[in-house]
């Protein structure tokens, strides 16, 4: 990644407390997958071509109904303020300021209502609760505060064992005031409950997610039938995603599941992506698979504990420039140029 | 592998002599086969679906006639007593515990009739001497305390050069009282003299043994046309084995013979798999292979030299945490399931 | 690389200022681009046959209208005063002397008209200025000087992103008297300005550039499709390039890219490669795979950093007594010899 | 490689002056050769067959025309007297003890005279001189001292620049006594001059060798068709060779370069091979795909600066030994039934 990136992830490293950054830092097991998804990225060579006038070049982009600065979003990531004070409503500031999708995490250290009124696209990442009723109250509140959508996350039925962060006892304490909420839209909040998360989910909960009145993308699909089972259960979109390395130990990385989603959905719904991605140039090798947006955790979070909304916003500048310049050296004036001619399979070239 | 069982390996190395922890961890030649076996679990990635309902995720298997309560069974390694002085009574205990099998080894330091009457399922390996009555007397005896089968090791026709342990010119004393002998059945034992195996044997000597009483499970078996072969011998299963790596360097590892062993034998019998095996997911990705059980080794002993019962109790419950959490996050809830569109070939990929 | 080689790599980076040598040795982004170049060589081994008469060897090549001693010859590089006070001009004598061909960067250090009169053959590297009868000028005053042709450089519409370079304020003054100028044939300079080449280049702009009166060739090509267009827009050879990884961090590695772009122009016209290369070895490689002729970069600077012309001139003759011996060793008499059929790809083979 | 050939190695090192140690290990330009060699063999896997009586396992094979203990040869090496006084006399005393074949180098510190009436099989390697008559003078004095064919060294047209030996200004002082002579068959000899190797030999002169009166082995063929068109020319087996990697850096490994040779050749001549055999289970390897033998050069003369023909001897007795523990594990009781079934290509799986 760009010394930019890095020397934020050290600033990140250095201001937190240990227990903190494991949290961030854990991946699943032998954290294998973290690994296998950056490195994904990296067995696409770029194939540019020339002569295409570069004098303008724009990353503007249409994502799920409403367009962005560039295709580069930022993924629900739980516990905020755990990072910086400013938490969820930093990043979310930083996402609005850049243009681009701020996604909310159900874990979240800051009530969905908080962001409500600001400026910016927002979508509500969501674990759906063995109490339907309080899953029910959640999605309204979304909907009534311009949530856009929600994401539903569907690969944690339960919490992997994550060795780098269970050595610390606790996951350090959280500043004063934080809390990890639900908000019940009557004034009332619930404690944070992930162990009433509900396990037994299954297709028809879907079905009934669907209903209630935003519309839903699927998180967590790793491979083509499961995407293509979404689209029939109400699902408009689906991420590839193996939750940053953080659940199934040794899952398939989201770089080589991509083609196989898109290959199954053949266009019938947009996919995003994300895990692993760490420079503009793996988001463009993103687009070129296909993909309408990446979507970035960790970095932004090393933004954030960094320099609170301001070290979020250099991630996505530091980001969204990358991209920029990889397009312009490719020959790409748009991100409709952006396609599978692009990019080339190294085959088994090592190193 | 899981970072508690690393520290319960190191603590086994730091308690043991110096040869006593050679002879154990030693591998033929180069080591080659010890390398390859470990890398080759890692050339399949998981491919896990979602929505599946995992209320209640069950790791109970048949194995060869009973149940257990994980298809994780402990393989048979000799001379226990010279890792703990609880020796193979320890690991058979911890076994019956756990609910799943304990195979004791012919070159046991405890004798076979001593695990006779204690609770849980046994087999026992053996060596095939070229005193056939010696062999038959054992397999009777076998019979008679409640041992349900017999392995026969086929891939040691001689001891292969053990370098790591070779350089030390013992292998340790063995603790007062333990000694590695066969018994009789008529009380009286006879020193255990692996010079005495025979290295001439051929597939009618598996008829021979077929015959016997016991039902006979083949071992050391890494290809195909063997396994077919076996079959026709009055063998009723094979475990694709290399001895751990003990016998033949640079042998295939496992984990690749698995699949052409599965393929030629085409569902008429079952197939198991040891070496290499360090995690849950391992074992899980051995299940989407096709076998229906794996088999530990070092990874049990480790526990037995750490903490005798105990240890090897420890072992085995986080091997078994770790295929049931592999499970859940695969969509598997029962170990049916677990089949092999669960899981994808990296191909050339690297790292 | 050859130790003799590797000495001058040193003593280079010993008498260079670190802002002069990070200029020089950065690449774009990871530096992925100049790994990849570089093992992407290695992929092939060459595959010598016997017996053929290595009596005398000859590594004359006719390369695009034009005898060389050997097929090696030198790219264009920039501000190379800022390597060795005599900068192009000894660049292009040891050239000269080497009969090989030189090839003068727009953003020369050296006047184009310095060169002309000199004895050795050269070309003019161009990028095409926004002002377009200042380019006009140039490739006049090229025609004038005795250049042979113009290699216009198309993958560089924006200068990338080189974090190894951007660390350092400046790029370190130019010894006095030194300049980046571009030679208006009236007399007058203007001041070297790259804000003012032109990123809105297409096809177009090469039809006009092939009609100002000097062959053309087009560098900077990496896949087949801009190669064959090149040819229907006035271009008459073309350079496989991807600006010695400086440009776009990822780009597919030349000796990958080439394959693709022989097969395309299918014997139409010349193609050249450069990138990574740094042994003659790697040369007869090129050549095996379909190259009239390989350029060098780096290699050379650093002779010329490290002993002036004369510097230049013992790194091509270690090249070109590489490449000798690489003929007399696979049993190739003549450049001609040095046919597909003696390289074989390596496959997946590791290491 | 074994640790007892590793202690041998050392002791080696040890004991010779560097620059003498340095023309040994030496290899040509960046040495990839070498290292290329020694990895391609672990590109095999072994597949073990089991039940096969290994009561006996015998070693024994025929080459070129009779038997060997084990086919695994002494190749032709240089100046053995510079790493130990006894010189290739003493090479020759072990090959004749340990029952098999010792090939002299031209290049050799010992007359072939010197050899004759000795026990054992021997082979003459020959360089062609520029003087026929030599050359023809040679072969007879050889065919006269019981040599019983001449290995015709095809792939040194000229000497490899080998920088690790380059550095040191000479070879080292060769012992009192000791020169690098040929001898005329007359009593007279001439001091060895490589400057009068022929470089220009074609196939006429193969045929021209034949007719000498000693069967002819041509080696260092590294493809099909030089191995086919040799068969035309009255040789009668090949050696699969790169010189150990001493002359054209980049060649294609042994071990990739045996298999394209054994299938162009279709059993019609005996193939045998060298390079970067480290243990008998290269050995096995190699004969599984198909070699009749297999030649070692450097270990053997480990063996000999180490302890002279003691040294050499415990050399050959370590790969023997592990030759023949390879095939008693692999279900080989003896050497034809070391087929191709026997090995399985790792394919791209790395480490």
């Amino acid at each position: 990644m760009d010394p930019e990136l890095e020397l934020i992830r050290r600033q990140a490293e250095h201001k937190l407390p240990p227990a903190t950054w494991d949290f961030l830092s854990a991946g699943a097991g032998t954290e294998s997958t973290i690994r296998d998804n950056q490195a994904a990225w990296q067995r696409w060579w770029l194939r540019p071509r020339v002569l295409r006038d570069m004098s303008r070049v724009d990353t503007r982009a249409e994502v799920l109904g409403g367009e962005v600065a560039a295709p580069i979003l930022l993924a629900p990531v739980g516990r905020q303020r755990a990072f910086h004070p400013d938490g969820e409503e930093a990043s979310a500031a930083a996402a609005a300021a850049a243009d681009t999708v701020y996604c909310l995490a159900t874990s979240a250290t800051t009530d969905l209502h908080a962001l409500a009124g600001r400026p910016g696209r927002r979508w509500l990442q969501l674990y759906v609760s063995e109490d339907r009723e309080l899953t029910r109250q959640v999605v309204a509140n979304a909907a009534a505060g311009g949530y856009e959508r929600v994401v539903v996350t569907l690969d944690r039925p339960v919490e992997a064992t994550r060795p780098r962060s269970r050595r610390h006892r606790t996951l350090g304490p959280l500043p004063d005031g934080a809390a990890v909420t639900t908000h019940l839209g009557d004034g009332s909040t619930r404690e944070h409950r992930p162990g009433r998360w509900d396990r037994a989910l299954t297709w028809s909960d879907l079905d009934w997610l669907a209903e209630l009145g935003l519309p839903l993308t699927a998180k967590g699909i790793l491979n083509g039938e499961d995407a293509l089972r979404c689209l029939d259960h109400g699902v408009d979109s689906v991420i590839v995603s193996n939750h940053g390395g953080r659940q199934l130990d040794g899952a398939v990385p989201t770089a080589v599941a991509l083609t196989e989603v898109i290959d199954a959905v053949d266009g019938r719904a947009p996919v995003l992506v994300d895990g692993g991605i760490r420079t503009g140039g793996q988001a463009f090798r993103a687009l070129a698979l296909g993909v309408r947006a990446v979507l970035i955790g960790r970095p932004y979070v090393w933004g954030l504990a960094a320099d609170g909304e301001r070290g979020v916003g250099r991630v996505l500048d530091t980001l969204i420039a990358e991209l920029r310049e990889t397009m312009t050296l490719s020959g790409c004036a748009a991100i409709a140029d952006i396609t599978a001619e692009r990019v080339r399979d190294r085959g088994g070239a090592c190193g």
